[in-house]
């Protein structure tokens, strides 16, 4: 597959160096490290990272900024990083009143983010990490004991980061993001599969009329793959298999996010929205806040995923809160 | 080439409607038009409008929003919208200030566009127009006389948008405008083409292992097809291309942008942007913003573009100014 790449196993190192030149003002890249902070941590808070395998981009680094993350820990690309990094990360972000690690859920994030917590402990920082699972295609798979990390997880960055940029103590930003993990649900479809550069493979097979429901964001297999339908009937396969997990009664708020995997135009995603749309609240709910685009991707991969974020009073109100990152802004309403 | 649509027939309207359910906060749908309005006009001010074929997204509907534009108009997939429809946005926006209509160059856009002008300006609505022709690859092409306009066509959004926000004429929104074009400048090069839906054909052949430079955002020939090379290469063909059209001298500032055609994973974006970045600098350019990411797509082409603007005092300043729409934010700095 062609890409637009120098030696593959730069590609990570080239791509952080190139996030810190576009966007100096915002970023800095810690020395000798795959780890990018926010250029001027906000005094006196609770620290918030995350971090994972590269290839989701804009996930992670593009949710550094006010009110979000204040580092992200980049592995190779789809790869965990290691402890050392994500030990850095933790250092460099903690002012004294702790820091939280969101986790995707993948056996090597979570032994590597652990570890890296440990030690941080051993060093007298006071450290807590939650884990997201909110892809509901299927329990445990080729890298996860459970269900899989996916899009949901920027709805925990966010929850965390606003909660943290609001003053509240290590446990509750935890609380908070534990709040969000609960009530969101994902799932995606993929046409075409992504390529590791250097592979010389795409990550899976798939049949030219062929689609597969429930990939997961590295490739991962699904539930079924099936002929290629409309989006209509696309839309009712990824609404079908994540509203059940929710629960929702009649007038329950939802946020939802319609997300590219990375080569789906933006067209597509909103004709899929168009009718998820009209599915959702033909179950009774009210969609609050709807977001449309590549927030995480899996390199070139053609598809999208369905993520559905029910509302409690404390989620809607982190929700609101401003932010300012590269991948997403909520400005400040006027007064 | 497997696509998440409905009927072909239905792409643009099924799109406009997903966009208006998913941002109803922001957008609205002019009846039976493939108009998008700002929610909510501020009143008293130049109205902004740009639009053309779909197939572009974000372009033109993800900038409308304070500070950028007030509405778009939307063709057929790579097709120009008719006068008709450009001649209903104009109206939906006009408060006695007079409307600027920002048309990238294809022969199809001018003569729609300028046939509406000329429609409201009988009935008494005061129209200037700008005609954007950003793209140094070629001189006349399969759709356009003189060069064509391409993503560069964002600034001109941001700088007329910031104009007419601030409460300047008709004419100093235009020529706010002008400036920017006269110093806009931008190249691309893809990998894969993409294929309309419908017509059952890529947009154009291309051997595995090569690219095309100077390619258009229809897929028009552009100046050269070679063997696919490194990155860095690639951002050299680039740069080679459009700095010279520029003029630079020693300590001049510039906004860059290098832009997605769709398909390109962020990551190859910022891998390109890094190289990019080196080569402007050595050329003594101060690079005051940069912006990575799909603002100008084709579909799902696989490719990217660089785009160039030299600063002069009233761009500098114009782009400063903040702006809220879906796919260009510029926060208020805080005092």
């Amino acid at each position: 597959m062609k890409k637009i790449i120098n030696e593959p196993n730069d590609v990570v190192t080239q791509m952080l160096d190139g996030m810190v030149k576009a966007h100096p003002e915002r970023l800095k890249r810690l020395e000798n490290t795959t780890v990018l902070v926010k250029k001027e941590l906000t005094p006196d808070k609770v620290g918030v990272v995350s971090g994972g395998g590269s290839g989701h981009e804009p996930a992670h680094a593009g949710y550094i900024g006010d009110g979000m993350l204040d580092a992200a820990v980049s592995g190779e690309v789809f790869t965990s990083p290691t402890p050392d990094q994500v030990l850095a990360a933790i250092k460099a972000v903690d002012q004294g009143k702790g820091v939280l690690l969101v986790i995707k859920n993948y056996t090597g994030d979570v032994m590597n983010f652990e570890m890296a917590a440990e030690i941080a402990e051993d060093e007298g920082i006071e450290v807590a990490q939650v884990v997201v699972n909110d892809d509901v295609a299927v329990e445990d798979s080729t890298h996860t004991t459970g269900r899989r990390g996916v899009a949901g997880t920027l709805f925990v960055h966010k929850a965390a980061g606003a909660a943290a940029a609001q003053g509240s103590s290590l446990n509750e930003v935890k609380n908070a993001a534990e709040s969000v993990i609960q009530n969101i649900k994902s799932i995606g479809i993929a046409l075409y599969p992504a390529e590791v550069p250097g592979s010389g493979n795409p990550g899976f097979e798939i049949g030219e009329n062929e689609m597969e429901l429930g990939i997961g964001i590295h490739g991962e297999p699904g539930m079924e793959t099936t002929e290629v339908s409309s989006a209509n009937d696309i839309a009712e396969r990824l609404v079908d298999q994540v509203l059940p997990e929710l629960n929702l009664k009649n007038g329950d708020e939802v946020t939802v996010m319609v997300n590219g995997l990375g080569a789906t135009p933006l067209m597509e995603l909103y004709i899929l929205s168009n009718h998820i749309h009209d599915l959702i609240r033909e179950k009774g709910a009210v969609i609050s806040d709807t977001h449309v685009g590549n927030f995480m991707t899996a390199l070139e991969m053609t598809g999208a995923s369905l993520t559905v974020l029910k509302h409690n009073e404390e989620i809607k109100s982190l929700l609101k809160q401003p932010c300012n990152t590269l991948a997403l802004n909520i400005q400040k309403e006027e007064a």
